[in-house]
């Protein structure tokens, strides 16, 4: 189970229920349940706690206390502390890409990763940060840097669950029509540019590749189904069936 | 000055301030600052919203509210639709990396994106979908996938951030014309069905709004360009020509 290796969140003695309930929920959203709380202000369990989860009960249930942060952490082997700054420390500081792909790559060997998130004042203390593998910081706007637990933990989730789910595939079109057959695709370029030329499009004629080209590019670039193709043709015979009328 | 050229956040009928100034703060925080807002149930603007912001008052402040969506991208050249499931449509639907690429590689050939968001309940209807260049959807854990829109917001908002702090992806479409402004395809798309119209195209009437929608979306698959817009109404008008000039 997938759950069974994601990192666990450890929140650090947090102040308020509503950031512990968003960050289960946004927990829950990519798939991490095991949330850990060392001394919660308010104790545990939380009504608020678990009305601002909207229904992340699997997490909130299932969320331990503990006394000590030492405690918390005694049975995971990679720990990331998030935190603004690393002050008089020797310690990484990591992006979080390069602390998610290391906590990827732990977890993968057999490990368990755990991150620390700090109290909503004032963070992680010193003596905590010391008690990690690598500190992590958000690259957030230093003009307005207040990003809330809730925020921290569903961005670390993210990252987390980016690297669980297979690579999707690039460009996924939702379409009840098969992708249309190039013969059938230059059949309408031919409908369509001889239709141009009875308009007098091409002027002067000597741009006529060039533009013919601008809208094969057009055309193309529109990944046309068969369905498509058909449209388009009854576009021309729609736009051009009164001049035709008018020439017999 | 970053946030110029980084996409604008739309909310459509958003129902509660909470969730604005949420959205808001989690836009500053990763240096988005151009919110829009298209009919907010409870009026603008609003305590609740700027309570919630934390401080982000800048973006509070500038934001601005448009009575339809249409007006509210007009400006901007890129859209992507935040959407659980695309349905009936063909529609590009991309990962939030690979979406976050193409705005991000649109946007240094001088276009601007823009990332629209649904409401609450009910999100982004088909027409709204329809608008937008691509879809995308968060890969959420299946099981529990109730993002709320501040979530969503901030989840967008930090892949442009680490775009806009990391080397950027390949270069994907040569251009030499910028991309087309939203209000430039709009009104190509009146010209366009409107000379459908003329010519019977819409058949029975009452499919006319799904015929409508499949020719948008193809027309916005296709990355138009200033200069492929000015091509389609040349198209147009030399298509239509005669059948015009007979009638005078």
């Amino acid at each position: 189970m997938e759950s069974a290796t994601a990192p666990a969140i450890i929140l650090v003695e947090p102040q308020l229920g509503e950031n512990i309930g968003a960050a289960a929920r946004a927990m829950l959203n990519c798939g991490l349940d095991d949330l850990r709380l060392v001394s919660p202000r308010d104790g545990w369990p939380s009504d608020t706690a678990r009305s601002a989860s909207a229904g992340a009960d699997l997490v909130i249930d299932g969320a331990r206390v503990f006394a000590s942060l030492a405690d918390a952490v005694a049975d995971l082997s990679y720990i990331l502390a998030t935190t603004a700054r690393v002050r008089d420390m020797v310690k990484p500081v990591l992006s979080v890409d390069r602390a998610m792909d290391e906590a990827w790559t732990r977890t993968r060997q057999g490990g368990r990763a755990g991150i620390l998130f700090g109290r909503e004042r004032s963070g992680l203390t010193n003596d905590e940060v010391s008690l990690s593998n690598a500190a992590v910081t958000f690259p957030v706007n230093p003009a307005f840097s207040s990003l809330n637990i809730a925020q921290a933990v569903l961005l670390m989730a993210w990252e987390w669950r980016k690297r669980t789910m297979a690579p999707p595939p690039d460009r996924v079109v939702s379409a009840d029509s098969p992708p249309a057959r190039q013969e059938d695709i230059h059949h309408l370029f031919r409908h369509f540019e001889d239709s141009l030329e009875e308009g007098g499009f091409f002027h002067p004629p000597e741009k006529r590749p060039h533009m013919e080209r601008n809208l094969r590019n057009l055309l193309l670039r529109a990944d046309l189904t068969e369905q498509d193709v058909r449209t388009l043709h009854g576009v021309i015979v729609s736009l051009t069936r009164l001049r035709a009328r008018n020439r017999l």
